[in-house]
């Protein structure tokens, strides 16, 4: 199944991650994210609120735009979404008005994740989660605990 | 009163709605925002998501990338931000994010505003609403039954 599927969702995933580790390599809270459509990559990015002193350059917006950019419209009806953390209310209200087709998360955030702050996705989205959960929170983890020992 | 502070909100909502029609000349959804600190306009936008293909330009986000450019910090602690339209779960987690200090909205938007979704604000943002209420919901209408008629 594997050889005949190179294009699953951890194929992707992986591209999430490396774009989570651009992120981490440039100080920003690790978070990449690719937007695919028919098992294309149309989008990548990651985390850049720092760089760019904006907190609405998470990894998610900026795909979000650059997969709209691609395709020439606004809607993203067929396109799914892999990100490495689970999307705030932000990036989860965006994606509510693209229509995207699915999202596909790996670390969950509690706290600040859109699921327990109860934010409404479009009602053609689906979600899938934990693919590269260990490897995205280690990612997460690592940055906060270098940072604190940092400051 | 109205004569010795030329500067409430009713004079940086009057703003705001002149950025909504900037936005209804544009033939874009006519929500308009303005961001002040101190009394100061330090944003203004308009929504742009027909133009620039893409639902995240909202005015609100792109107000408050511009401010936070404008005070080269991402956080909005002692800004005010003026629209005509109650911001939706994307903005509002926008503003979350940007922990800014207080919220002015002139219409509701009870099918897509922030209240009725349910989208958590930072505690320390305060909001107000209701302000130009009738004129922001009036161009609201214009807009819808314009286009409806059009297509």
């Amino acid at each position: 199944m594997a050889l005949l599927e190179p294009f699953d969702d951890y194929y992707f995933m992986k591209k999430a991650m490396q774009e989570a580790e651009t992120a981490y390599d440039l100080g920003e809270i690790p978070v990449g994210a690719v937007i695919t459509i028919n098992n294309t990559i149309i989008a990548r990015a990651h985390n850049l609120t720092e760089r760019l002193n904006d907190v609405t350059a998470h990894a998610e917006m900026q795909a979000i735009t650059s997969a709209a950019n691609y395709l020439g419209g606004k809607y993203l009806k067929d396109c799914t979404l892999y990100v490495t953390l689970e999307p705030c209310q932000m990036c989860a209200g965006a994606l509510y008005w693209s229509q995207l087709s699915r999202i596909v998360y790996a670390a969950s955030d509690p706290s600040r994740g859109f699921k327990n702050m109860g934010t409404h996705l479009h009602p053609k989205t689906t979600v899938s989660s934990g693919i590269m959960q260990m490897e995205a929170a280690a990612l997460l983890k690592r940055f906060f605990i270098e940072k604190r020992n940092l400051n």
